[in-house]
């Protein structure tokens, strides 16, 4: 267990990261992409909880630390080129995106436009002031 | 139609370009992630099928051009930092990997090792090979 060969099949960008999309296991549902490093995803794998690493605070970021929204994991996978992983996940409480809302992905081009068709489910104010 | 305004929106690295994830519409599969410049995604709206920057021959890469693999695009979405695409498809031929498989997720973390758990649907020589 304290192997770490696997960690480094991971292809770590000249910054040390890959991109990881969480899935929602359930409803397949892509809920967001984030960033880890190796520490991030080595802890991932141990706590089987999403751990990322935050570019802008540049810190790891245990997801839900603040939120409650945990992501609870149910398999890691890799890319063929090694380069992205892929989470499926349990969303605790159903909201992944810092808007409040169930999926970061929202927006939709619609005839040239991005609209926002997904509804928020928490006001971030509600969400992050506990 | 010819407002790219929507283009604007996208967080382009500083290299200009922004991942895009391919998801199955009809099963949810993650099948790949590749990249986009701001040319290829407004091609992938405008043709409905997904064309991508290859970041490796550096050039626009109209997904399925040799394998006959073509992703029809149904949806195009962003995420809330707009800096990832996440596109809903239908996968011509059932491959999306160049590998020969239905998804380039086919490594799964177990034990501490990645475990290749899909199987190749065509070899790759016959798919370049045509």
């Amino acid at each position: 267990m304290n192997n770490e060969t696997w960690l480094n099949k991971v292809n770590w960008s000249d910054d040390g990261l890959v991109p990881a999309i969480a899935q929602d296991a359930a409803t397949g549902r892509v809920l967001m992409v984030a960033w880890m490093n190796r520490e991030a995803l080595k802890l991932t794998w141990q706590k089987s909880e999403a751990v990322y690493w935050s570019r802008s605070r540049k810190k790891l970021w245990h997801k839900g630390e603040e939120s409650g929204h945990i992501q609870k994991v149910k398999e890691i996978r890799l890319d063929c080129d090694g380069d992205v992983i892929l989470l499926q996940i349990e969303q605790q409480g159903g909201i992944a995106c810092h808007t409040g809302r169930e999926s970061c992905f929202y927006s939709r081009l619609e005839q040239g436009r991005w609209v926002e068709v997904d509804e928020v489910l928490k006001s971030p104010d509600e969400i992050y002031k506990r």
